[in-house]
């Protein structure tokens, strides 16, 4: 049995600092865990010229080739982030034998397939519990947890950044332009905040939770995604009377069709739901099985120890296969890579969920009944209709509540009602939670 | 690599239904999972004369000695519960070098020390995932997903009935003894709840969590219980007054001084605190990491079809161990069996927390000038006091929440409270939930 694991990493930005500060801290509690020994023995960072004293027995590299091609290193940790040189990186440890560990999402939902492929031919790990849910235990419960499940839906709060917003607006009332940006000034949100507010961050994580739970292959590019910049303190005020909260979701469900919806978008969650309870940069995803029911785990979703946690976790979780000569026990995507299967995206016109929407308009004689008079002709029923304020020749919120409808249906009536002369702001649409 | 692990099981209760109905229902699946086949060949149930159609492929047998005997069976499930003659099937399946696979909470509370040792020396895995928290992956999520963590803390529901009665006390303001005789014909809860009520079941369920949280000894008789049994209405009203609700918790904390908290009581959750929104049978432990920070899982805590996958999971993982040759990869307990230790609980006299008291006192003049004075005596100091109803020479609740306080101090202090002569009944006591 082989007595010590030797890791490369990558990376030396937050997430790199905070594996390495969970290897250093617990190197040996972790040997008490597992009878071997994890050395951190090279570390890539270009802006360096020293490592910090505590990782000195480290040694510091500009250069990636020095970890990939050093026989001694086991395992390759990738904490670098984006396409490339990322990619390049991981396929050529991949070729050199070694095993994979990163928390790019962004890489593994576009190109995870290539990725997993050829870890599969070459017989070694991918370990990517860090990519979704930092510290949350999410990718090993789901994959080894579960594995005795039919996984019915994946549905989850994903990205802390948009949902700290949301509760700020939530809590303060305070307007989305407000809170993004004292959110950048104190670094909780970056300067492009567009991967954050407009769920792409969030699409990227639930391809990446899908593939294992359908056992498909699924890039996030497929998935519908909406943001939330358009949300205003008034959606989050009539959200209140209706007992609900707004929420970034991540929802995937497997249809009885054989299809498989996946989207991403702001959604009236129940406060009696336990994802309406999820609060500030907090994570949360329910997972739904045929045998256990709701699952749901939470926890921080991001951040430097939190993250560091699940690479950690991923570098013991391979350190012991190394000993115990049991590398490929649990298949990447929890299927073996011949059972992973093309699985057809429901389009989402075909889909249905109730609607609260928020018209804009003048408040003229007439209006509401040419609105209603819209929406009847697509089919779509309407479980209420609250009207605030009033004031002639200004533009008041109507807001209506729609039953089960497609979006097909719903996207054919918004064109024509935000068509309407009366109509002087495009209505904005929040889907509600579908019941149980 | 071997392509059909052999299943015994042992009980063909509920659990071992739910069980037998995850293999069979998922037989398929599991196989793209792992590669392998996964059979039940023989069922022990003493009170049955023939299998359901849908298990006839295994054979029936009256006698334990025929699974533990039968070189063929790889792995031992043991669904039966209670002590005796579940601990003695066991260590013959250990002996026999076969792998064991239990739900049995009791049992391992009490009797796992030996269990896992003489598992660790025959080289055999005993996987016990169904023992806690139904269908929720809370041992692999704490022991694997968590690996590169110190625990400072484990928390949680970890009783359905008892949980389910709080709920519906809360809910509907009826009292513990009705909602109780209703669970009980409906099936909920046992005819003698004590185990669930007293907080005994929890005790169980909080000893194999700390077991692995803290790698140490631990049996459940270490862990100072209380129950809900004296819990009334009047205090589930008063909680809601103050934004709280009233869970029965199991709770356990690494102490600075090396020592270990543990003990399960009735708690005011704050109303801000995931913990409070778990609702109904439902389970959800938090897990504080150093690294993670607090981490939550949640699910059905029981139940045929939940605790079938957990017991499903667990045979799952073994079979692809055994497939790869790589069996104790992951040690029972999470530390290695040479690095469990004994650790000293935390006397509870010696711990603190703030306390709500509800003193039922006749409203006489003096009355509350002396509890207040008996408090102050014992060094408690009083945040708020609330009087409710008034009536002459009747008892009225008085409710007192007091700021932290040794148990040492509140307990002298409530026996010369109750020792008073206005007090007519003994005065219920609920902790407050520390603030993190």
């Amino acid at each position: 049995m082989k007595k010590t694991v030797n890791v490369g990493l990558i990376g030396f930005g937050t997430v790199g600092r905070g594996l390495a500060e969970a290897l250093h801290r617990h190197q040996e509690r972790i040997a008490k865990q597992c009878g071997l020994h994890i050395r951190l023995t090279k570390i890539f960072a270009r802006s360096l010229t020293a490592l910090p004293p505590e990782y000195a027995t480290a040694q510091l590299t500009h250069s990636a080739d020095d970890l990939i091609n050093d026989p001694d290193i086991d395992i390759l940790i990738e904490l670098i982030g984006g396409i490339e040189p990322a990619k390049t990186f991981i396929l050529q440890a991949i070729a050199a034998g070694k095993h994979v560990v990163t928390a790019n999402k962004a890489l593994l939902s576009q190109e995870g397939q290539e990725i997993f492929t050829a870890a599969a031919a070459q017989g070694v790990e991918v370990g990517f519990e860090g990519s979704v849910g930092g510290g949350i235990p999410l990718i090993k419960g789901l994959k080894e947890g579960l594995v005795a499940n039919q996984i019915l839906s994946v549905m989850g709060i994903l990205n802390g950044t948009a949902n700290y917003i949301l509760t700020r607006m939530t809590d303060e009332g305070i307007a989305f332009a407000a809170v993004l940006k004292e959110a950048q000034q104190l670094g909780f949100a970056e300067a492009d905040p567009t991967y954050d507010v407009e769920g792409i961050d969030t699409a990227h994580k639930l391809a990446i939770l899908m593939s294992i739970a359908y056992g498909m292959n699924i890039t996030h590019a497929q998935i519908a995604t909406e943001g939330i910049s358009r949300i205003e303190p008034l959606d989050i005020d009539f959200a209140r009377e209706f007992g609900c909260r707004i929420k970034l979701l991540a929802v995937s469900r497997s249809l009885e069709s054989g299809e498989i919806e996946a989207r991403v978008y702001p959604t009236m969650v129940p406060v009696s739901h336990l994802l309406a309870s999820i609060n500030g940069a907090f994570n949360a995803v329910e997972f739904c099985g045929d045998l256990t029911g709701s699952i749901i785990l939470s926890g921080a979703g991001a951040g430097k120890l939190p993250t560091g946690s699940a690479v950690a976790a991923d570098v013991v979780d391979i350190a012991r296969k190394i000993a115990a000569g049991s590398v490929s026990r649990v298949p990447a995507l929890s299927y073996l890579a011949e059972h992973v299967t093309d699985r057809k995206i429901a389009s989402s016109e075909e889909l249905r969920s109730a609607s609260y929407l928020r018209i804009t308009a003048l408040d003229k004689p007439g209006v509401l009944a040419n609105i209603a008079t819209i929406l009847s002709r697509h089919g779509i029923s309407i479980e209420s209709v609250i009207q605030k304020g009033r004031e002639e020749n200004e533009p008041v919120a109507v807001v209506i509540l729609t039953h089960t409808a497609s979006e097909a249906a719903v996207a054919a009536a918004l064109a024509e009602i935000d068509a309407l002369a009366a109509v002087t702001a495009p209505t904005v649409r929040i889907r509600m939670l579908a019941e149980e």
